[in-house]
């Protein structure tokens, strides 16, 4: 019963498989292995971005990283939801491959809206040299708390950011899931959005540690060739890259990945809310679900072996006081785990 | 025929294996993963340290610039050989690790001698604010020109960074073929030469794509793990990384491995001695031979599928002008292989 | 009328007499002339300091620059109220200085409080390698809306750092004219409070341009050395570094000139009061007024030569719009020019 | 008797005169004070470019790293020579600026030719990810052992430069001395010649404390104010360097004082020359001679108060071993403080 994050869990047999095939003989190093010709070609297609510059790289704050260096001076501020993973997880990581440039919050939430994003933007004063200047937008889709961008709201994000002349980078470390969720294309939830750069997440869904970037503007890519190797990225046996994104997106697996982590999602959703104890923070809209419960639900929980996040002390303290808590279903969470877990709950 | 690099062949199926066989439910993510708690026991033992603290990264570079950056301040300077890896075949990853250190060159070669390290360590004045401060020794085994330190040469190198109380850094991308060149122990071959942090190269010899960084001073480890995330270089699937280590270490597979490497590259040379055209510029040492040959001997080879490295153009040109090579062999090169190289060479 | 900010005066007869008269035959150079040890003896006798080191750089994001720089890791936070100097009128020089440490925001207005510090320094996570690491606090004294800190305030905040083992800095670009108002001893607003290192202003404050960073823990000296050269901070002729700063605190001319200020500021206020259609956010503690006035008053004194900083558009709009603005007195503003420049509000 | 350099003679009276003259009522900070106006048009007809962007430092390192900064990527190399004062004497402060490019040497001495140059650039294979990529060339005028590029040396550096594609820069801490020495223009000493970006040196010829960067390319103009303000480099009370400057170019000061220099230099080198222990290296090109003597000399001069810079131990050893000095004449050296000279070395 792990529903403490989706990177916990295996890697999926068809991408195993892959990477078996993939093990014979030799493969010219570095990315120049005919897999990842294939790959290239797939997400070109699936992106409906035939000129698209495409780069694997094996973690997601590496992606991240990667992607926004390439639409940032340091001098410049990087503006984001003060809960962004770039913000809070990644350890200033965006900071050093940026060469120090500034996260700017656009808050208060998971969420930017475009009226936030717009004042921030507009508070930023053009030609004073003083101040941290304008950079690129970042948008997380899933964002940290669940939730999905709707078309509207990425187009009206989009918007401000083109009116601005800036650039926006879209973090999909779920990107998947916020596509089965939203029932899109991937244009759509990119760059007829006014995406210009996206970081295409496959570990948390199924792959072993592979994201791709995809770089709508093909004059990017010499440049992020350079910002991969210079910040240790590149692989030499990169085959084992191109095999688990090529698996990925073979028949849909990235899709089909995606669709079976928030049905196990929304089973658990039902499940708790008809426990009288959970207290669901939101519908889930993809893979991730936040319940406060009491203290003494989640000791009967953390008891019999349920892993999942918890804020403060399940431990100590009154057994009526709630305690939050988010549970995160993966693609290989299956019926039986879940009702497990809602078992012992109930109880 | 590829002798391009050892970077280019396939996995060992013994790591294959373990893989597969990691791949069952969960495990916690970020290195917490419980064979990594093998693996630190393993390396730990390896190297007669009981107390070093051990860390997985996927890239030769990550481990080298990794390792560096705990060791250098920016103001300061690598002493190193003019062709290290990390000089030229980074792309300054190790000057953006470290935040700008810089690279001093203790010439003329690939082999750094104790007297040529003493005087640039002597050059630099002490307690003058403007110049490069003295900084960590980075030494490499295998070299780039495929020769080995002898422990000798290492202990010499070691008691003048220990002299002037400088660390000592080993990129071993190919530590395995030189400690089974040596015939020595790991211990001896690092910090009983004065060596502070080791990159352990696996992915050049027969591993997907892990390298261990080992410091021999327990108190540099949070800071290492931090300099890791930062560097988006820490994997939450990190029990992939575990197993190919796991499997690496088990039953001496990075022994056998680099054995085996360098027994091929044994018998080619034994092969290319035998061949009038081909002029080796010196012993093979461990699993590299560098190589003069004709145009026109290059030519037949390229024409018949063998893949190696050349300087200069071997399309054009008088046929007899000599052209230099590299020929590398990896675990997986057969003697079938080799014999058909030196068959089309001889003919 | 000038009040647009105290960086604009010229610069105190007495500092310019010293640069006269060091200007004197040969003077070694790079801080190793004569006149900056008398400095260094000056500043270690007024903030009780024996040992601490001391030295001069040109501007004051140079000197909270290196003096954070050499507090913080690249991977860690600087606490720091949001409207602070360092976050907002800097251009991201703390983060390029520290190689990217995030400036962590202590809300929500100039002032921090020590429960908003212990509160935001609680929330970071110990031991969580993914989330930037507690760092050091920084605290502007004059805040950026022109208040000062009590001793009491001070000792707040310096108990909370020292609970959780941080390190303080004190940006003093405006020290004197809080000392003056504190009524205080430099060791009182600095180590005694908790400090460990100061930006020491003498800029705004009648010098030409120069600045003290002084550290109470010597043991920073010769980082701090290599931190300034590095960063293109150490000048060649220092002689006119110190020659100004031995004038600043020669006779107390640094406590003088801050007084005039203040006292300058406090007859403008006084003034400004008196007049109806002057609003005045708060009473000035140092040498800063925010004051809101109607956008008529506002094209009024502007006409009429006046310059300070206003926020929005005082050109166009309703007359009776009360617009945002900003009075600063330096040392050298006169009872003549307040008195014009009330007699202009007030007609 | 103060030969040790040209950073520790005073400022030229002129130079203080017009800062006295500054000295009066507000002016506009950071840049935008009438003086540097005229700085700007000043510099601009020197130069004969209408166009070019004009900043001024405080720093010869922060003209040098900021100049080099607008025009290196940290994955680039600039290509200089080992003895560059950019190489040996800033700390790593280019390496700093720039976020870690490389200083690629073009050896063997202080003088670039343009075939060393041309091979190195060669040498640096394009379209190779793994290598340092090319980058700007940074030639020092006068160099650091003294001599003076002719313009036919100049243009041949440009002209590869120009070739690949690369931008030049010149370090101009002594261009005065040079252009004086050669009775060029400033034109034909920089864009004439290929040049890009000059650091143009007022320091060490009579200044305070001024250094000014010019770019040929006005629309690398906002960037430079960026990195300027980023690297604390920008001043508030800016109007006092801009002071400096115009009264540096007014009535030739910048001329005169350089040709002081060199006519000073020169004087001593015919003194020298006719001293048998003495031996000149080289015939003094502009303001320095690089001169060996036996050690007894050297403790005569030392001795009686002479100041310069001497490599080796000066004070122990064989009377007669020749030691190796350098001696610097700055606008400021009197006859009659050279004759002194001369006489304690010829007794």
């Amino acid at each position: 019963m792990f529903f403490a994050s989706d990177n916990a869990g295996p890697v999926h047999p068809e991408i195993m498989s892959a990477l078996a095939q993939a093990n014979q003989g030799y493969a010219m190093p570095y990315g120049a292995d005919e897999i990842m010709d294939q790959v290239r070609a797939k997400i070109r297609e699936i992106f409906e971005a035939p000129d698209a510059a495409v780069y694997l790289v094996a973690t997601g704050t590496a992606a991240n990283s990667l992607a926004l260096s390439s639409y940032v001076q340091p001098w410049q501020g990087i503006y984001c939801s003060p809960l962004s993973h770039i913000n809070v997880d990644e350890c200033n990581a965006p900071e050093f491959y940026s060469g120090g440039a500034k996260l700017v919050h656009v808050g208060p939430d998971d969420k930017m809206t475009a009226e936030a994003l717009r004042s921030a933007v507009a508070g930023t004063v053009e030609g004073d040299v003083h101040v941290t200047q304008r950079g690129p937008v970042s948008v997380t889709q899933v964002t940290e708390m669940g939730r999905v961008y709707s078309l509207d709201e990425l187009q009206g994000l989009g918007a401000v950011a083109k009116g601005y002349g800036l650039p926006m980078h879209l973090d999909g470390a779920r990107f998947s899931n916020a596509l089965v969720a939203l029932g899109c294309t991937a244009a759509e939830m990119t760059w007829k959005a006014g995406v210009d750069v996206v970081s295409f997440g496959g570990t948390k869904n199924g792959c072993m540690g592979v994201e791709a970037v995809v770089l709508f503007d093909p004059d990017k890519a010499w440049e992020f060739e350079l910002r991969r190797k210079r910040g240790a990225q590149l692989f030499s046996k990169h085959r084992y890259l191109s095999a688990q994104m090529e698996a990925y997106l073979k028949d849909d697996l990235w899709k089909r990945s995606a669709a079976q982590a928030n049905a196990a999602c929304t089973r658990l959703a039902e499940g708790l809310r008809s426990i009288d104890d959970m207290a669901l923070r939101a519908e889930p809209q993809a893979n991730m679900i936040f319940v406060d419960m009491p203290r003494a639900l989640h000791q009967r929980l953390q008891q019999n072996g349920a892993k999942y996040a918890i804020w403060g002390d399940w431990q100590t303290g009154a057994p009526d006081e709630m305690l939050k808590s988010r549970l995160v279903c993966d693609w290989s969470m299956t019926d039986a785990l879940i009702d497990q877990f809602l078992k012992i709950a109930r109880k």
